[in-house]
């Protein structure tokens, strides 16, 4: 199998789209923008969406369903919020075809026009708090901690495989409470869940901080935010959590009786990720031998490979090989045993490698003599010959330490990659000659974060949390700055 | 909590609508035909997504994700397909709004407007045939097994929560093999794993049976449905598992290489089931007092309430019923405390039962002096005093037998339900006076069939697979019939 793709250092943008299609993770579909989620990169996803769903559950969150269609009113009711979502989106006209008056084609039939537009939701902060006005009359009905798993689509002009497509899958949870603090804590709170699983089970160091008025979500106080850093030296903003303020349950009249009996706007949240996250876990760790997976996402994390010339020694080594794959299945690890005899096995080698398979370990005859194994690790393209005896803790130690490894390195990376800029020149020189992280400072105003991304195509990933103060002054403007904030060229 | 709603003897159907809602299931949204799906209703969806998940990927079926919208001209393709699906449905025309010319407002912008309508998926038949065929070169491509979970719309003119919504959410398989037998084989497996989920999960007894022409799938060249009987004697179709033959295939165009080293059409299933299944779960069991749930299928399994005065007896009791719902916990049975003092025994008593929990456990201070414990069930309104010890294995004893009920129940009810007609004044009188299920010799032509609907509202619902030969008249026509098929008034 020859999985003939561009290398990083060639193409990028290429070694990128290359991937995701040969490594059969999506594809373009017939419709302009939409892709197609295959089955391996669906498995990635399931697996995602599974550990996710269980940590908002932990944190106290349910599930519920609401429509895909919002009606068109319903975005011109918050000011900022329209002007971010309802612009470039699917529209619903009507709802009938009909047959054309020659028989042959189907058309629109123009007496089924709707009343009303129904645009399908690029984000459902309106439809969900239009429902939540009947749902909330006192303090007792707060907090409402509901999360959906959902599609969405946002008319997106250029597109890119899980990175930006017209249609994708996300969650959005919408919670509603009683104060501004408890509302606030959530928004951290999920900032936080956002973090944990980015770093322990994508691998994928992330930075937390809060969003400048330019960047801020369409209708939120606040947006906090992670950033990762891709190969190419460029961010990507893996999570948002916005702290919504009063602006929703204002927009829809969504008041509650509080403990002094007095009638009161309820607090918002929202936070969101999507199928992007795929983009961010295929471009963080793999290289140009294919997919790396961190084995806690990877649907096989082992592939056990039998090499045989004859069907009796495949016989003795399957005898070994469903042996040794029951031992590491009886450890919850996922394992797949390839003993088909239409593919070689340098074949197999390769098309586990190039689908990030974290562990291969392969048998021959030889190794049935010696009670060895021969065991390649997936992040380092490195073999190493193991006795049998005891693989299945050998092997779950090895996935711990890839994991390990996948992020240790891609936080080396990023720290490489990050820098101070102090002037202008500097700013410049980073942006364009090395990518990557900037901090610097800057003199607060949207005009001059708007010049500098003219200019650079540079944009402020965000401000940190950690609230370090130091003086300074802006790296464009010249002006007094409290504060470094953190720029990148951004996917 | 007065949860004042009509008995199934009134008005069954206003029974029906007032428990989805009060029960806090679901709701009608603001916009026409689409529901809300509160968490208490997205809890048990989500469980039956599970089992079913698990159940696909046992047989060795994958998810994937297709897009959601659909080239008007894919309906075109498939004769009978467009005939059945691309008539009422959601057409996306723009993809952008704009301002007004007077700024108070949003309109649809006429510049925007798609060259070729998208329709919002009704069934994903013609877009995945479209995506197979890249997929499939050679016989070593197939089969391939896919499902996706999915929303789809279809524009409903008269809807019902659950039963007939214009958007809902389900799940479709479509799968391609070499040969026809394989397909009708894979085709029949899923029928049956559909029987299995509704009897052993749902407790919802089905008979099982191939489609009439008239009730066939559009596209189909067999349909193969699960049927089950409401308690109001009309018929519920719970799932259905098609046979397409190589009809899509043909459309559009997938052909394989097979390895006779010939180029030949593809053969195609797909089937469903949706979140009709939750209505078909909510008529089966549920009673005047509410909902009524499968302990299978149950969010919450056993609800446990303290009965206290003071402070002092709540702290003496929850040390006991925490350590039963630890005990009950480590069998893996879902459990809930209720310790708020913000509501009174009697409140928590009526919400659990019309909410459907399956096991109430009340503990009480003279409980606590006995080492009693009251217990009652959902399905019977039975009370006993149980003694606290083992009382896990008592518990888990008691949830099995409330499932075994739950079914047996449904099945006496359909057996008591089920007639022969011999003639058409006594079919009339049973689909007029009694309901339920009717074998009767039917003459095998559409034009009898589409008479007897036009007079009685019933159909035929299903073939039966059991293939019992008789020799017969059409209780319609008189012509000569072969065996029976079973009629019903139907959802």
């Amino acid at each position: 199998m020859a999985k003939e793709f561009s290398t990083r250092a060639e193409n990028y943008s290429q070694w990128y789209n290359d991937l995701v299609i040969k490594a059969d993770l999506a594809e373009n579909s017939a419709v302009r923008g939409c892709m197609v989620i295959k089955p391996y990169g669906f498995a990635i996803w399931e697996k995602m969406r599974d550990v996710l769903d269980g940590m908002f559950k932990d944190t106290g969150h349910s599930n519920a369903y609401f429509p895909l269609f919002i009606p068109k009113s319903f975005f011109n009711k918050e000011a900022a919020h329209v002007e971010g979502f309802a612009k470039e989106c699917a529209v619903v006209t009507h709802y009938r075809l009909k047959n054309s008056e020659d028989g042959k084609d189907i058309v629109v039939d123009e007496n089924a026009r709707l009343e009303e537009e129904l645009i399908v939701r690029p984000t459902s902060e309106t439809i969900i708090w239009d429902t939540y006005r009947n749902w909330i009359q006192s303090y007792r009905d707060l907090p409402i901690l509901v999360n959906q798993w959902a599609n969405v689509v946002r008319w997106e002009m250029r597109t890119r495989l899980f990175l930006r497509t017209a249609e994708f899958l996300w969650q959005e949870g919408h919670t509603a409470h009683a104060t501004k603090e408890e509302a606030i804590a959530e928004t951290k709170q999920m900032l936080d869940v956002y973090a944990d699983f980015a770093e322990n089970w994508m691998a994928l160091p992330v930075m937390k901080g809060t969003k400048s008025p330019n960047e801020r979500f369409a209708g939120a106080v606040e947006t906090y935010c992670i950033e990762s850093l891709m190969q190419d030296g460029k961010a990507l903003q893996a999570g948002t959590s916005h702290f919504l303020g009063q602006n929703f349950a204002k927009a829809f009249d969504v008041k509650f009786l509080n403990q002094q009996n007095q009638q009161e706007y309820v607090w918002a949240t929202s936070w969101g990720v999507s199928t992007r996250l795929m983009g961010a876990l295929i471009m963080a760790h793999s290289d140009d031998n294919g997919l790396v997976l961190p084995p806690k996402l990877a649907p096989t994390q082992v592939a056990i490979v039998p090499i045989f010339k004859s069907k009796e020694q495949l016989e003795k080594i399957s005898e070994k090989a469903v042996a040794i794959k029951k031992e590491l299945q009886a450890k919850g690890i996922k394992v797949k045993y390839d003993d088909r005899d239409t593919y070689k096995p340098g074949w197999k080698f390769s098309e586990y490698e190039f689908k990030g398979v974290p562990v291969r370990l392969a048998i021959g005859p030889r190794d049935l003599e010696n009670g060895t194994i021969e065991v390649a690790r997936r992040d380092t393209l490195e073999k190493e010959i193991y006795q049998q005896s005891d693989i299945a803790n050998k092997v779950e130690h090895l996935l711990d330490k890839i994991q390990n490894n996948l992020y240790q390195r891609a936080f080396s990376f990023r720290e490489d990659k990050t820098f101070k800029a102090d002037t202008w020149e500097e700013f410049r020189d980073i942006v364009e000659n090395k990518g990557g992280f900037v901090y610097a400072h800057w003199d607060g105003t949207p005009e001059t974060e708007q010049k500098i991304k003219d200019e650079t195509k540079a944009t402020i990933r965000l401000i940190p949390l950690d609230d370090k103060r130091e003086e300074g002054k802006c790296i464009y403007t010249g002006k007094p700055s409290e504060r470094r904030v953190v720029f990148a060229r951004a996917y």
